[in-house]
């Protein structure tokens, strides 16, 4: 349980002490694994990119038949207060629907909307210059357009990964890559074209933004990955709310290029930054 | 939440009224959807085939690296002390554990055990006779062999069963039926020989003894089923702890045979039955 005692979290309709924030093991969450989130990344009590986030959220509860017990304008209003609250200069809102309480273990019944928030570390700048090993493993997401709860197969491997010195797994399915458990995978080839996977994924809006950005620089592809075309490629890196742009240096037993962070995607993480900056002095923008 | 007040249940190390048995959100399940559990039926007082659900609620735990706290003996002790305490002449008991509260929300931490049991109503003479409708789903489980508490895909397509007026779906990948979501699958062919599934399942304990009754009047074998050879079979019945055995009289919009439940399906139920008979009278054997 987060030992921070000072926060404060939304559940089943009031905010209430974090540590006191709890379900009757009877949700749908507990039962069954069966609910949807959404993750956004608040900057000095500013909810970043905030209705990108939003829009996904509603999109993934319609798409698991559950309905958001709050209006767009009621949640956003629960989010400030939250933030007001908890005066955290750098925090993630989790926000959690979960399938709610079953009488029989199965059947979906009201939706319970729970939204909390912790204290974010992006990662050190000494990461960035180092960047990160990562592995391969053979999976797709079952329903990788929507952002469920479920992250068995993420969490199952961890013992691998930590075994192989690796800090996150790629999945490819057949040869072809999709995504992190909680990232998107890029590449930059050797003409400098950014590329990213077009199927089977979650749409970060890191991801999004990020294409964006590219655009502005290179040549942007959004196309089926080869695993072959990634151990060959000029630069890896990948793309999260918490993460940022965060270089990869290997992929299983294979140095990407030289094995350092290349420029391209080093360029791309100071544009978001200064996205983000942007963001947070005209957060309507 | 299940509205019986009488009922106890274990959360956490003690035993409580079900109705005050709750998690922190921290808990991997509502985090992450991370857990395993495992559903023993309980009639008068005593769980049939213990040991064989307790197999594999341990080896299930220990495929997503997870400890359970309590030794085997102890957990009889449990369920012995829950059973006495609710008093429920035909009960389901289910065993959930959990990824415990997690600090970062990914990363498991002391699982958490939670033990509770509901009223359970097999299905009705009627039902039988008369036998289900199923629907067909291109799908196979991510982790089959291990009873996790992710059913994402089964409960989404509640919506879509209730429209077609299915009572079950049957996955099936690239032609190659696997299982139900809850339930196994099994078919009789027109020279009386009974098949089930050989990969990607759930190993069910009412499989694993249907079989096992089914060895002793009629062929049987264990192996690929082609959908093609589901529509043309003399009987589909389905099995699972709390149907046992139930007959399947039309997959999608196709009738199997002339529509109603088979003699094999209804004397592999009866055996079934003599079975948890003889269960209760020795429970030992």
């Amino acid at each position: 349980m987060p030992s921070n005692d000072k926060l404060f979290a939304y559940n089943l309709g009031e905010i209430v002490p974090l540590s006191e924030a709890r379900l009757h093991i009877s949700d749908l969450s507990v039962q069954r694994g069966y609910g949807v989130f959404d993750f956004v990344k608040v900057q000095q009590g500013i909810p970043l990119f905030l209705d990108d986030y939003l829009d996904r959220f509603y999109q993934s509860a319609q798409l698991m038949h559950l309905e958001v017990p709050l209006s767009r304008e009621e949640l956003k209003q629960v989010i400030a207060d939250l933030t007001e609250r908890n005066q955290l200069p750098e925090a993630g809102m989790k926000i959690i629907l979960t399938g709610g309480y079953s009488e029989d273990g199965f059947t979906p019944m009201n939706p319970n909307l729970l939204i909390s928030q912790l204290p974010l570390t992006l990662p050190s700048d000494e990461k960035v210059a180092k960047g990160i090993p990562i592995m391969t493993h053979d999976y797709v997401r079952e329903v990788p357009e929507v952002k469920t709860i479920n992250y068995s197969m993420g969490i199952r491997l961890l013992q691998e990964q930590k075994a192989v010195g690796a800090e996150e797994v790629l999945y490819a399915k057949n040869g072809i890559v999709s995504e992190f458990p909680r990232c998107n995978f890029f590449l930059v080839t050797h003409d400098n074209t950014v590329v990213t996977p077009a199927k089977n994924i979650l749409k970060g809006i890191t991801r999004k933004n990020v294409l964006l950005l590219a655009g502005r620089r290179y040549k942007t592809e959004v196309r089926d990955i080869r695993l072959e075309e990634v151990l060959q490629a000029k630069e890896c890196f990948l793309t999260s709310t918490t993460k940022r742009v965060l270089p990869i240096v290997r992929v299983d037993d294979v140095l990407i290029s030289d094995g350092l962070p290349g420029e391209v995607s080093l360029q791309l993480l100071q544009d978001l930054k200064d996205l983000e900056e942007a963001q947070m002095t005209s957060p309507k923008v």
